[in-house]
């Protein structure tokens, strides 16, 4: 019974004893300012991290002021945005709710670019699964 | 013996499973600005979620130079904050730290304002409870 | 048997009722900011902090534009960064890849700052290990 009893507690603790290891390279990064400096920041992150951690996932939520970041008339981050969702390195998602009240149409985002209906949302549902959290502003 | 076992197990880990599957829409919103501009953002945010997810719970904890939103003589939002709290779609908390330093009194915030000794340790609760955190800022 | 159970059963629960009790007082403050009063404002922050709870612990990652409230040459807080770093009221961690890119060496930094290899990663690690967030910006 007592040889029972201690491989359940270790069953049972070992998901927390693994978590409690090692912290997986998980970031949300959540952007709202329109200034292209800002945008130029995050996408110098994004690379610097997946050239030290090709395992990291990264993800860009993006909107309200940002949402320019995410158009092809735009953002001056298009290509780097382009190259870095087609190559896996991270993934960017624009806030349906942000395009709607800015009327912008899904045509009008960088190809790569993915459309969530609430950012905030998205952003709460990742801390929620464990991912880091930074805000890009000064 | 193996039966009771595996109750064991599945009662312990029931919680975790729960918490796994979906994610409550709680955000505590971190706002130290003193620009309206953030002040309009963050009444836009609350009332679009409160309208899709009429199940969320939004706090939304000033302090810093944002204090001024709260308060009845210097906020441009005061009716919003009033009407939002008594219909419970949010609450919103004003550093006591701050209004010391500042030298204001609890008279002279808007009513359904609340106070709060210390709006970081009040931030670093939620988090620690599973709540969503959003800075807001550009 | 049953008894054995509850036993167990609480034995493995003990952490979660701990943890869902008391938060402690850890922040994690990330800081990107060039703007001097956003400098000041954390220090007054880290100040009224650990006046009113000794036992918080604090931690400020510093990186990108915030990287010379760090340095000896250009800090306004180098002082202060001193003073609670030696008195172990918080600590101070520049990013190593930051430095890097600004071409800035470790003896440039004020005594008391140490170096972190990635700022983004520190502060995904402290989120991990259930410390409370803040970013610092207006």
């Amino acid at each position: 019974m007592c040889k029972n009893s201690m491989s359940i507690v270790l069953l049972v603790l070992l998901p927390v004893l693994i978590m409690a290891q090692t912290t997986p390279y998980k970031v949300i990064f959540d952007i709202t300012s329109g200034d292209t400096a800002a945008h130029k920041t995050v996408i110098r992150q994004i690379r610097g991290i997946s050239q030290s951690r090709p395992d990291a996932q990264l993800e860009v939520a993006i909107y309200g002021d940002a949402l320019g970041m995410a158009m092809k008339d735009k953002s001056i981050i298009a290509d780097a945005i382009q190259e870095l969702s087609s190559n896996k390195k991270a993934s960017f998602k624009a806030c349906a709710a942000t395009m709607k009240r800015l009327n912008i149409d899904k045509s009008q985002l960088i190809p790569g670019v993915d459309v969530v209906p609430d950012a905030i949302y998205e952003i709460v549902t990742k801390q929620h699964e464990g991912w880091g959290y930074i805000k890009v502003a000064h």
